[in-house]
């Protein structure tokens, strides 16, 4: 079943707004076994009809995104309507929700704010909880004389847009695609290199018949993607496991900051972070993480010398003899982030993320990493010549994944330590 | 002159990864009063071929991506060789270059990477600094008999596509675009409404032969975006000036932090953070600016009270008597930053970000902002009901302009305060 999105909109081709559409409908529907083939993007006005005319006779299934709400180059809704011989007629429950959503929040009624109600005849209604344009589902052949696809017309907007796709879209595209079903997995590993995780394991899941193989490498994280029918996934997951094992932070599509929130959240435990060079993107995307709150106790975002002397009682002999990016730096660092705010973990970064700053011993994209625990503190030295955001997000996935091994690692060295007496009672 | 983009890479498709070429592409070309009309994404493989034949004779400028690199998959090379006739050829010099850069890096040379090398007839190299895969860049109806555009191969991964676009790819497009001149501004303002910016510019602006107006909401600013040919534009602008002025933060496209550190750096003023709902976001946007080590000093990420209390040394009796999340909480978060780091100001956020934590008398998406100067605190109390991630994004963007405000009102204040003496001067 060839699927197709065509974005609408000028702000996208200005290059003023990124697409977030595609990404998203892809996800959602690779569970029902479907798959984009293709995505346009056209401005809004007439040229959205010539697409139309092109996609409506070749394709099964047409995600339609924007053009739906009260402006006058909102023109989806009418297009769509005359090219398929159907004709608009005003909804009166919709033009009654319409009129309520908009006094409940004190905005004034205009006429144009009405074309909101207009429904191509026998068009099914997908419900806006997020504003005020409705989506529209059509149904493939709607008109019996004119050729045409399961036809979806959704919002612009990506938080009205993906909800109404979750709540309604996908039970209809669940009674209408008949595709042999495919499971996709992708496993996120930080700290590792592209061909490292080539070489563990792609040539061993390459002889697995029907297996489709991908990788995508991120700042710090390599992507290993495998789609293929159940059985074959199965097989392939065997293979990822054995040969990558921990080493995979997660095969259900988790940021490293979410592992680490569930990780300490179940085992009661807080973290606190001391960062120079990744200037408060640890502390942010922990943060965002729902739920962090129980977790994170504390950021310190010492950027100025004076600022990791002054705010966390650093030593200033240490900075004087070893230099604010050093082995010694990073350990009194993360150990005073955990000392000053109670936590059971400090992590620390601190280096020269560049363009400035550089010298021929620590040049630019040098970075130390550390993890004050109760029982050690380590500390990591490496090497990310980087532009200043991708440098960052680096140094955080290198930071984060110190901090998950040792979670990792102290759990199934608890769980592995031998018992003497049960041993012993096992043998008898 | 019709431009289109056309990205290749299953993984665009698959939704593993989001496009960042068309946004960039489309942002460069308009100083040359160029615009993208459609943009496509397909597969790898042979569908890239037919979306080729449909394109190449119907479009002036055609921009591919990705395709290019040394795996089985990357066939847009050949296939544009074989659609327009023309033969591929290894090219010497560029097989020495990349032989020497593989050597440099200790990666094994194999025949696959050669095919990077291979340059269609009478196509013009455009050198990668940032990897191997160099693009290519093939005139207008290069082959006689076959109509063909204006034709950019261009690397896929961003790091590599953009600085060779800036480098390469604009001087070739100057020489050959004939298109009347269109200037474009885009004036961002923070804290106001699309409807506030519509109604003081909206109609008088389309009063204006020649104006394309439009508007673009982004969490806590709104971007006002004209295009039209110079003259037009410069009386477009005074309109906004008089009607917006000292409300507008940017008309260069800067984000609101890096206005910020400009500001800072011009005034030799610093700044430090308390932040409790924004979590590391304020700190994290302003390190994200090169530059911004001579104005950042330190910042506070205080999520829990006990940090509130421990690290900034706040009195437990504001938060009990007023809550974490109040005017007094916020008040004293700020002035602490400000003392505690010895910064000319300290900025401070404290606020329900949901979806759990709120209550009548303060419901999720309550938040305080507080600005502590040499002269003066003061504290905003804010209302911003949504999701995790935007409401941080809402309550940076709201902080930032708070302190904004004030480095502007102090200059215009200071450079009108009327001297005595000098208007006397002016008087005689």
């Amino acid at each position: 079943m060839r699927a197709v999105v065509l974005n609408t909109g000028t702000e996208l081709l200005l290059g003023d707004v990124r697409d977030a559409h595609l990404s998203f409908i892809a996800h959602e529907i690779l569970s029902l076994g479907l798959r984009i083939d293709e995505q346009r993007t056209v401005p809004d006005g007439p040229l959205i009809r010539s697409a139309l005319e092109e996609l409506l006779p070749q394709t099964a299934i047409l995600f339609v995104t924007g053009g739906l709400g009260p402006t006058t180059d909102d023109i989806t809704r009418d297009m769509v309507a005359d090219l398929l011989g159907l004709k608009l007629q005003q909804d009166p429950e919709l033009l009654a929700s319409l009129q309520l959503r908009l006094k409940t929040r004190h905005v004034r009624w205009t006429s144009r704010i009405a074309r909101q109600a207009d429904v191509p005849a026998g068009a099914r209604i997908l419900p806006n909880e997020n504003g005020s344009a409705p989506g529209l589902y059509l149904n493939a052949n709607i008109n019996s004389r004119i050729p045409s696809p399961h036809l979806f017309l959704l919002p612009g907007p990506p938080r009205e847009l993906q909800p109404m796709f979750r709540s309604h879209v996908m039970s209809i595209l669940r009674s209408v695609v008949q595709v042999p079903r495919s499971d996709r997995r992708i496993y996120k590993i930080a700290g590792v290199g592209e061909s490292i995780v080539e070489e563990a394991v792609g040539e061993k899941i390459l002889a697995i018949p029907g297996i489709e193989l991908g990788y995508c490498a991120r700042p710090g994280e390599v992507d290993l993607r495998i789609i293929g029918e159940p059985g074959a996934i199965a097989r392939a997951d065997s293979i990822v496991q054995k040969e990558l094992g921990s080493r995979i932070f997660t095969a259900r599509g988790e940021a490293l900051e979410e592992v680490l929130v569930k990780l300490l959240t179940e085992r009661k435990q807080t973290i606190s972070v001391a960062e120079s060079c990744t200037g408060g993107l640890l502390a942010n995307r922990l943060t965002n993480v729902s739920g962090s709150s129980a977790i994170f106790i504390a950021g310190y975002v010492a950027y100025a010398n004076q600022a990791k002397i002054g705010m966390l009682g650093l030593d200033s002999k240490v900075i004087e003899k070893h230099g604010a990016v050093s082995e010694a730096a990073a350990r009194a660092l993360a150990e005073a982030a955990r000392g000053h705010s109670g936590s059971t973990y400090g992590l620390s970064t601190t280096g020269i993320a560049g363009p400035t700053g550089g010298s021929a011993e620590k040049p630019v994209g040098t970075v130390f990493v550390g993890l004050a625990a109760p029982d050690e503190t380590v500390v990591k030295k490496l090497f990310f010549p980087s532009d200043r955001e991708t440098f960052k997000q680096i140094v955080a996935q290198a930071a984060f994944e110190l901090l998950r091994r040792k979670l990792v690692d102290d759990q199934s060295s608890k769980s592995q330590a031998p018992n003497p007496r049960e041993t012993s009672n096992h043998n008898t």
